[in-house]
């Protein structure tokens, strides 16, 4: 941190605009919020820092802490960012009740489909996977919080478990279609990956008796 | 790389004895194995060199080159070792099919249950998932060979494409509860977790017959 002030003189680089980089409004904290879902996809949560974020938003280091804090919760709030697809779930989980394990297949898969919205979210399970610290953000303010307002709208026992099983499943296909692209599911249709996973989620998330695992 | 060839002199290194120092037989070689699992789970691909292993394994670094080759093949080599677990797969699909789901899962956890099973499973989805080559000895040598050798038992239409997806399910919960250790996954009964994830299992690996999706 410098001993500037968050009203202290931002430099100019990269050819921004000046009148945007003296800014200290709205538009330099969803700069600041850009660059750092920027630094923190293309560089991982490791290499990103608080003065890199500042230096692409244009803007000085002390403002990125006025508005955000420390690494850990501005990394929070970039996933938080990402995960602004997610918050339409309580929704599609609000139809008819008879195809919402369709529509949540459905909506997952469209989501993961488009490069825009999978970018952030390949970048977040990457770090969250080598970062202890991207992990605890990952569980704590976002999957959490996430988990429990899907849970809210379940009618099932432990919702919330039921909730995170549906979740690890989708997580699973991700991670091999997109990520690790492992043959057949990277180049599978996605209608067929839906049709096969929706009774699967509907059940998770429906279906209120699940028989007991008998040890063998 | 040295000048020196793969029987040339292995400088002594962390007390080892001096017989097994000199050794180029199946001893030096499974110690070269052993060395590299430990590097490629402690440091990660990126930061694990063939030099390191070699020091590790108190042999030359040509002796690694003779045995493993490349980086890549010697990566592929420690990763076939952390499947061996899996090599049991085909035969537990073998048993009575009416339960085949459940004995997946109860295996499938225990493995993951069992610390020194998961270290290294945990430090291949790292690698994975952060380096291009390492997804790609994964997928390549690891995953398609293994995905295509449980198919074989399977009597379901695409049975490569149900055994991943059935897989995918899998790692999706060992990342939720094993490395993110989000709750209430982390924290649940194993026997729960195997009750609610058999008869998805069950119905990916043994159901011939799957309702088709209906676009919304």
């Amino acid at each position: 941190m410098t001993s500037d002030g968050p009203e202290g003189r931002a430099p100019r680089r990269r050819g921004r605009p000046s009148r945007a980089e003296k800014s200290t409004g709205p538009d330099a904290r969803s700069r600041i919020l850009a660059a750092a879902r920027a630094e923190f996809a293309g560089r991982g949560y490791d290499k990103t820092s608080i003065r890199g974020i500042a230096k692409e938003a244009g803007v000085d280091a002390a403002l990125v802490h006025h508005y955000f804090g420390t690494k850990d919760e501005m990394f929070a709030a970039a996933v938080e960012v990402s995960f602004e697809p997610a918050l339409v779930i309580p929704e599609i989980l609000g139809g008819p009740a008879e195809d919402m394990g369709e529509r949540l297949a459905r909506y997952f898969i469209g989501v993961w489909e488009n490069p825009a919205t999978r970018a952030p979210l390949v970048a977040i399970l990457r770090s969250a996977l080598t970062h202890e610290a991207a992990a605890k953000v990952l569980r704590g303010f976002v999957l959490r919080r996430l988990l429990e307002r899907i849970a809210a709208d379940l009618d099932v026992p432990d919702p919330t478990f039921r909730a995170e099983l549906a979740a690890s499943h989708m997580i699973g296909i991700a991670i091999l279609r997109y990520v690790i692209q492992a043959e057949p599911l990277a180049s599978a249709d996605p209608e067929k990956i839906i049709a096969m996973v929706a009774p699967t989620l509907q059940r998770y998330l429906t279906e209120k008796d699940v028989p007991e695992a008998r040890p063998l």
